[in-house]
């Protein structure tokens, strides 16, 4: 896409030390408001113009969320800070010789450089797949998700072709980590309450939710307990999982697997994701596609660029491998580090960033959770729904969205109906125009 | 785009007769949900799978409400019923002799046909406006008017091109009708209360909203009374209102008008509608884009084709081009229509129908609207706009889509912010998919 010519990337000038932070998720974002009070002139950089709750994006994909209510304005955190700039555009690379951002608009000096880019879909390098399969890592993944299955169903009552309607009736989660847990749970209810009401024409005990994970167990980054939980209601819920089953190929709405196929014109891809990093970086920085910090988030071998959250590796002895590229992770980084920046410029000893673990928690549907506590107590059923669900609504940011969420969970616990089931789709005819 | 082969349009053949409508708009729903008890097999056709609640587009376009909120699924009218069927298709035409529908799925025979598809923008034969403006009909309009005119701010802050920057902050709304007036209205509230707070950078002051309208008068529809209110309220919000003045060109983000030229990125074009005609309808059927029907709905020249609403011109002594293209004559005709085709099935006489007028009005904002109620009667200012504001949430379908409608209104009065000004494009990689 060409970008405009006059278009550049310009920050008023300052006496105060600039920060340049790249990516408002969860660790751009705490880190940004952690920053308000400290002298420094902090420019946040994102290709959106809005933050994510990224561990709602299933709920979006099934219909049970509105996009807005699990996004809100990233300007929004910038109101009355006369030295809190935001810029949405998409960064390219980094010059560290010329402690410089690069930009599709272009470049930025820095002083301080946070990078907080997140993490992107893994398809281990398997390019076919990426173009065939759908992932579920940003809000357009979940809408077009929901689309794609609404648009099925649509297409499905046309056609009389027995083959091609059980294609379109199957659908295949890959991975089995909490997104796709969440997902086969979110597309069960779907079919249990949802669909046969508004498709009376097509017969939905022909429709299959298969989940592929790779690995002899459910969501991996949890407890024994919660896998084998989780499992026991991903069954009951009539989802056929395979477990140490490899995701192979998909063509012609075939997916192969290690151990035979499966016919679907739907396959959802949560199997992995890898840090997003930015070109530029030193390569002897980087391992596994992230980059690795020390203690203080400092990517070695630099002085001056930070990184936190999914792109950061903080080794230790317990974490040989860095820390889970989880949110609680980002956020506490953003956190840590904001208050690292007041402890620099106030001429301290910048302290080491400890990971406090609060637990982690997977959603299955209905009144059905796994939630892992911390110090090994485990939970279930219920209980683990109405905590996973409390802390969900909790950490939605921002009142409002807050509120709106809540509303349409209420309303769709009480009457077993989702929200709205539309297939909206954007025209392009002005997308020249955007950056 | 290829449709692939294997879809087809079947409906199950019943002893009862085929009434198929086109289109899911006020006056087919109407129709539809009239005709539920029946004894007729009813086949509702659709190019998407929701109603749209067309008076409220405009809120959609400037960030007020979400789409959801004005949406409606169309299928949930059709719960429970066994005779009826919705079908997303695009329908391309009709086959008068052999009683069939065409669509990109294939055709379907209809005992009787109610053409309900509307209207849609009026370029007036101007082929390069059509491509360069932003019309407001559908939904996809509006999520692309509101994405182009947040996106034209992100960039305006990455510009310091003065003469670039002077485009991106005017907008120019050609068409005074409601339409045009509410989009200025809205934009106005935008300017004052929303943009500066977002846009630190940006110097509002220099943002220009300019109305032409081609006639001599605003709300041409309407009363005089509310011409002049709509005129006298638009001036006092800072809009620059042109009247008598035709947009003759737009090129380079340069507007002609027919007495000088507006440099502007962004033209919101409510001009005008024309009558959305099928193909293969006889010619002399149809006049001025409308098809010519009796008093019964019936098209001239036709025993069993019907139509209403905005494609459907009843002429009388009193409307010699038949009725306005509003919603309320369009809701109307779908229920007049579904009692006739009781009767007709019961072997009585079709009943002429008669529009019964009740008002009209528009709304310019905060405690700011107009309305024309029957008998002259003419209201303006907060009393006008509680008015407006009841009458739009009761008519709102769905209880849900009324409560979150409300919730978000009240929400933006008492906080003078709009709900979520976000920019989010879906991708179309999957496009190939959809019919």
């Amino acid at each position: 896409m060409a970008i405009p010519e006059h278009l550049s990337l310009t920050i008023p000038k300052s006496d105060l030390p600039r920060i340049v932070i790249v990516g408002g998720g969860f660790g751009g974002l705490k880190l940004a408001r952690g920053l308000r009070k400290t002298k420094a002139q902090v420019v946040l950089l994102d290709r959106n113009n809005f933050h994510t709750f990224q561990p709602l994006l299933y709920q979006v994909a099934t219909a049970g969320l509105e996009a807005d209510s699990i996004v809100g304005p990233l300007r929004k955190n910038f109101e009355g800070n006369p030295n809190y700039f935001f810029r949405m555009v998409k960064v390219t690379g980094i010059d560290q010789d010329k402690n410089e951002i690069e930009t599709t608009v272009g470049n930025l000096s820095y002083d301080y450089l946070v990078i907080a880019s997140g993490s992107i879909t893994n398809y281990f390098g398997n390019d076919e797949i990426r173009k065939r399969v759908l992932p579920l890592k940003r809000i357009v993944h979940a809408l077009d998700l929901r689309h794609h299955i609404l648009q099925n169903f649509e297409q499905a009552v046309l056609t009389q072709d027995k083959k091609k309607l059980q294609q379109m009736m199957n659908i295949v989660v890959v991975g089995g980590g909490p997104t796709g847990v969440e997902v086969c749970g979110a597309l069960s209810e779907l079919k249990k309450h949802i669909l046969p009401r508004d498709y009376p024409d097509l017969d939905f005990s022909g429709m299959n939710i298969h989940l592929i994970e790779g690995t002899d167990r459910l969501l991996n980054g949890m407890s024994e307990s919660s896998g084998k939980d989780s499992l026991h209601y991903m069954q009951n819920l009539g989802i056929n999982v395979q477990l140490n089953t490899r995701v192979e190929g998909y063509e012609n709405e075939v997916v192969q697997l290690s151990n035979g196929t499966i016919e679907s014109s739907t396959v959802v891809w949560s199997a992995g994701v890898k840090g997003n990093v930015l070109g530029g970086i030193d390569a002897s920085a980087i391992e596994r596609s992230r980059l690795i910090v020390n203690e203080y988030n400092r990517v070695v071998g630099t002085d001056n660029i930070f990184a936190i959250g999914d792109v950061a590796m903080m080794r230790c002895e317990e974490l040989p491998n860095g820390h889970p590229m989880l949110a609680p992770v980002a956020m506490q980084q953003g956190i840590h580090l904001a208050n690292n920046f007041k402890k620099l410029f106030a001429g301290k000893e910048m302290l080491p960033f400890k990971y406090f673990d609060k637990g982690s928690m997977a959603t299955i549907g209905r009144n059905k959770a796994v939630v892992d506590m911390p110090g090994g107590f485990h939970v279930k059923g219920l209980i683990a729904w109405l905590i996973w669900m409390f802390v969900h609504i909790m950490y939605l940011i921002g009142f409002r969205n807050k509120l709106i969420a809540l509303n349409n969970w209420v309303w769709s616990y009480l009457t077993y109906d989702k929200g709205t089931r539309l297939i909206i789709r954007t025209f392009n005819r002005i997308k020249v125009r955007g950056a």
